[in-house]
């Protein structure tokens, strides 16, 4: 006799199709849940997205923003991270004139409900004052305006909502505000001969990095009162507020998952985090029969990392034949539905440490298939 | 009729043992054999590596240089990177006291052979300094003494020949050389209460990497004459040998893979790296009846990416049966020589566009298989 457990590694599973958004688990979920709980903005506060980006930096064609984990595009968990801030009211994201189709796609397939499409311009400055201008833009220009403006990068898609809101309260307090991390490496000024001119002591410097956040007032003016070199060839923010508003902005300190997807590596980096989190809910469906919900228990024992949702059926079993034919038919039909289906089969003993040792063989196949969510392993049957 | 077509991929999988480390490929196999074929050093090199890290901002318990990736842990890695180049003849590892017998039980079981280990001091320059002492003791002390030092990091594993080409011979023209990168983030100073004091303009800074390559005299001089706060609170051998020699480093680029492990997401994206390198070769076994031939061949096709071996052995075949325990059985085996050996069973068809999708089947199959090396899978017989 046997019987097969299917694990099924929750949503969005599928390199090539789009997982549903209302059921995604976020990044951060459970994390910062007990401090965001009890803090509430009442201001208004919208978000500039720069996504104007080559991804030069990474050697891929695809720019970094547009990569696609998991089956969905970085850009879309960036949004998704703001999205799911309820006090958050809009998100402008700003992309080149020739990636605006694509964005508006990903839009309606990802169901992002808070974002609007502008195009950018020929800088990174350019393109967030156009996000900056938009903002301001409609009937009431006035009224509709946010208080505070958020600016982040389109690459950096494990920002928090703590981190968030530190962010906007310090902006509608000091002007501005920015997130710093220590730095990694020493910073050295180098002569015009490529030789070392001086070394900074790294305890007194930082790296900024996103978010940011400004009042619509001061970067809305800093805009204004900028140069065009400031315009071509600035990168930081924070500079312009303070050069053109005066207005020395308040340094918070973010966590490491902040970092900038930059480099190819970084991209396996992003995956690694986007897995982990993912990896911590699995259902798993095993038939009727006595041995059934031990297994399930002992199952849940062993992969002990993840949440285990145990349903078990004794006559609405999803699979009755064990033939590796039938469930590859039905893994084909699961995987229109986001579904990454596997078979393992563990045949019964009565020998108690034989069985023992197969439930273990369970949970680590089952682990192995979690973590990796290979597509191209679905509808086999594995043996435990 | 059946037959199997069984993925090998290469030595180095399994994750709790050593691989064979003459066989091992290095990550930089191909790259840069042009430029160093040509290239050689005739004054004696040799190396410092400080490893006394504690792996803090990884959160992991395992310092991040003994963190293992397919079977080897990182450091090993950064050593063979350096064995590897016929120049450097010395290798001295500075290790914490209490990770001295691990470090001695790492070189034995990969078998390293111009290594030295050496107690560390309590910061990094007391480390290095340890390192530096070293080479310079010895029966004849200033014969035995290397023209040029070249100091790097335990947890940057992918160092190119080509790039310690040129830190050695700059060191040896200017005294001191060191490896720059762009800044990813603009840095900027704090004011003491958290508010920005001024960003710096990226454009004149660099980040200061590893490796830093030394004549052994300005080196030793900075040691011997800096103070007990550089000592404590420095981090910079270019600083020191500016200060205290006079000697401003030639800067040389070098490339992105150069940075440091140093948070958690950075072992994800390390691992990635190397399994990239590692994928890249693949044994194919296959029957010998006729149409082995021809998968082998759309094998190949169809897994571009990767240089296989094909052998096929028709009378000397290692799996006769296709019981998936007699597969599993000899996985067990071969797991024990360091092979990954997992079964895929394609049924033979006279349609042959069903003949072609199986065999594309195959390759995703088996390109899934080399890439994610994943040990819970062997002895399977997945059904192409």
């Amino acid at each position: 006799m046997e019987f097969n457990s299917v694990s099924k590694p929750g949503d969005n599973c599928e390199p090539d199709r789009p997982a549903h958004p209302g059921v995604f688990p976020t990044c951060e979920a459970g994390k910062s849940d007990n401090q965001s709980a009890a803090r509430t903005v009442d201001f208004p506060v919208s978000v500039v997205l720069p996504a104007g980006g080559t991804g030069e930096r990474t050697g891929l064609q695809t720019p970094k923003q547009f990569c696609s984990f998991l089956g969905r595009p970085l850009i879309s968990y960036t949004i998704q991270a703001f999205e799911r801030v309820s006090w958050i009211q809009c998100i402008v994201v700003v992309v080149a004139k020739e990636n605006m189709d694509l964005m508006t796609d990903i839009i309606q397939r990802f169901q992002h409900r808070k974002v609007r499409v502008v195009p950018g311009g020929s800088t990174r400055h350019r393109s967030i004052c156009n996000g900056v201008l938009a903002l301001g833009e409609g009937e009431r220009p006035a009224a509709d305006r946010p208080k505070v403006v958020i600016i982040h990068d389109a690459v950096r898609p494990f920002v928090e909502e703590d981190l968030l809101y530190k962010i906007a309260m310090a902006a509608k307090e000091q002007g501005a505000a920015g997130a710093i991390r220590p730095l990694v490496s020493t910073v050295i000024a180098t002569t015009s001969e490529g030789f070392l001119d001086h070394s900074l002591e790294r305890a007194k410097y930082r790296a900024s990095e996103m978010p940011q956040g400004f009042t619509y007032d001061v970067i809305h003016q800093a805009y204004q009162r900028c140069s065009e070199s400031d315009f071509d060839f600035g990168t930081e923010c924070l500079h312009l507020a303070l050069q053109y508003c005066g207005t020395n902005a308040k340094l918070i300190q973010g966590p490491p998952t902040l970092w900038k997807v930059t480099y190819k590596r970084d991209l396996a980096a992003a995956e690694s985090i986007i897995k982990e989190t993912l990896s911590r809910s699995a259902c798993v469906i095993t038939g009727g029969c006595a041995q059934a919900g031990t297994l399930a228990d002992a199952l849940q024992k062993a992969v002990g990392a993840l949440d285990m949702v145990h349903l078990s059926a004794s006559d609405e079993l999803p699979i009755r034949g064990t033939e590796p034919l039938a469930i590859m038919d039905l893994a084909s039909a699961a995987k229109l539905r986001n579904v990454l289906l596997y078979g393992i089969q563990l045949h019964q003993s009565k020998d108690a440490e034989r069985w023992e040792r197969s439930v273990l063989k369970v949970a680590e196949i089952t682990s192995a298939l979690i973590r990796e969510r290979s597509s191209a392993l679905v509808g086999q049957l594995l043996q435990a």
